[in-house]
């Protein structure tokens, strides 16, 4: 299989992404590596080409863009070409740690949606606190209003991603609401829970509350990207917070608790590594034809590694085909009639 | 000051709020209590009755009725009765530990909205992370829908609290977000954004991120009760889970890690007596004619103090005849104009 990576993307680009691409064809030597991006810096950090090819771009696209214009006029950047790259069938999928906005743009007008679905959303799993499962949790914000339409449509892709990839074998989807009972909710909601309900192609286990997201109350959870914006920022803010108040509580403390800190050192790391979702999987755009995949910003080689297994598995097991598949028998059609009503 | 206090609300009740009073009355001399409960079960937590009446009631609404149906079929519930009290003029503002819905809908439908008002909004104020300043943010889900003008209407009355209650000079009110770009939203948010610029009672900063509540990024946030709701329970669960992360890790860990949490035990008090916001002070229901406080059901004696103290000095300062004020010369009118359009 061939993935086309945008080299120049993240905060230490092309350094950590080659990095990371190098560790990577160790592992999968099935895979073959197109490199987009300013071949000379590319090199810096290259030995040999085994498994890659660099394909040479002239652009890059910077956080500050706005993602729609960016891509319009940079067609010479590595994330338009690693795109474009994607939609003529030269590779099967793409990775970028850039800017996410024009990325998804890109996905949407290269790679392109796939016929039955009208909006793609953006999805990522997020760790549960008791075991090793994960939620799929989307749509994150690829669309700032979603139809009870499109949260069906995610919930049906999500679970296939979720029983394919992460071997969850019959994945429980959960409705985020503000409250657990099947009248509770707005109007949105309300009409999503009815089509969810009769859902032929998922098990739908209700209405769920983010307090009880990282609880593994299901494996997949289906939002608006509102509100999926809102809740995924606000686990990274308190976790983040969690963690600095500790620090700070522990600094104005005595020796004590700092010798406390150092011996509690490696559980504290295991709890931050836990909770550092973005390094064990990348955000990808459900609802493309091609798996299309973010990664943070400030990823490491060995994100880069864990981002290029799960397209591995996405590629490997089919999971685009199969989704276009069930999504062609489940016939959820958008119309007019099913806008909201006031 | 008269405060109408539902003493059956709440899981450890009447003698966790019994306690709380008896604690309250020696700070506040000023203040006396009208206890709506079992009289003969108040009694057992109440040696004498300085500063307190016991005001029998017969029925008890509990957590699990549906919220509207109950106050309406429950009129001598220590719940009613404490509003009815308000709503009489007999008390001037009232604090239950039990259902959340039914105290709202009492708040509604016997303490009654202001005038300018359509939809009361719940409001608590979260810590920051940094210092000892609160974010207040509303509406926590008083509503499952909310319109632009609710939003604004929001920001007037939390600034006015912020400012009286908290002793916030300028309070800088911040609109709940998906990115900090002016033209970031869906179609409330954007109409949100053009009132809150241009309203004069407040100190506008703009779009704020989840992500930065907790960092002191404004003073008042404002959102519609969907999000809010999402928001405040993603706050509370990541919290949770990172605690109980951090003592699995640990248990999981060897024996110095464990000797390590024992030695840190002060300070991860220290945070998670700084998370658990709900025991510095309770949700209120703003907009409606009179302070409705709402405590959690787990408060104990040291809870129901706070939450008095507060209520304390939001009569003492008359915030609500200063928002009634505010709001009578504002005149945002809510019209049929002011509807959403798609």
């Amino acid at each position: 299989m061939k993935i086309a990576i945008d080299a120049m993307g993240g905060d230490h680009a092309p350094k950590v992404i080659v990095e990371g691409v190098v560790k990577a064809r160790e592992q999968f030597k099935d895979i073959e590596f197109l490199l987009f991006g300013d071949e000379s810096r590319i090199r810096e950090y290259l030995e040999d080409d085994t498994q890659i090819t660099i394909v040479p771009t002239t652009e890059i696209i910077t956080y500050d863009e706005e993602p729609v214009r960016a891509i319009r006029r940079k067609k010479d950047s590595s994330l338009v070409r690693a795109a474009q790259a994607v939609k003529e069938g030269e590779a099967d999928a793409m990775l970028s740690a850039g800017n996410t906005g024009a990325l998804m743009a890109a996905g949407l007008l290269y790679v392109g949606r796939m016929k039955e679905i009208e909006r793609p959303g953006l999805m990522t799993t997020l760790p549960v606190v008791q075991n090793d499962d994960g939620v799929d949790l989307l749509d994150l914000g690829a669309n700032a209003e979603s139809k009870p339409e499109h949260l069906n449509h995610y919930a049906t892709i999500a679970s296939i991603y979720a029983k394919e990839v992460r071997g969850v074998i019959e994945p429980r989807v959960g409705l985020l609401n503000n409250g657990t009972e099947e009248t509770k909710g707005n109007k949105l909601t309300k009409a999503a829970y009815t089509l969810l309900k009769d859902n032929p192609n998922i098990h739908f286990i209700g209405n769920v509350e983010s307090r009880e997201l990282l609880n593994g109350v299901a494996d997949v959870v289906v939002t608006d990207g509102f509100t999926g914006n809102a809740v995924l920022k606000s686990i990274e803010g308190t976790a983040l917070s969690v963690m600095s108040l500790i620090k700070k509580s522990v600094m104005e403390s005595g020796w004590l608790p700092k010798l406390g800190t150092m011996l509690m050192k490696p559980a504290l790391r295991k709890v931050k590594a836990k909770m550092d979702y973005t390094s064990h999987n990348g955000a990808i755009l459900m609802g493309v034809k091609a798996p299309v995949i973010k990664t943070h910003g400030s990823s490491t080689p060995d994100t880069i590694v864990a981002c290029i297994d799960q397209i591995h598995t996405i590629v490997e097991k089919e999971v685009i085909s199969t989704i276009e598949e069930v999504l062609k028998n489940q016939h959820i059609k958008i119309d007019g009639n099913s806008e909201l009503k006031d």
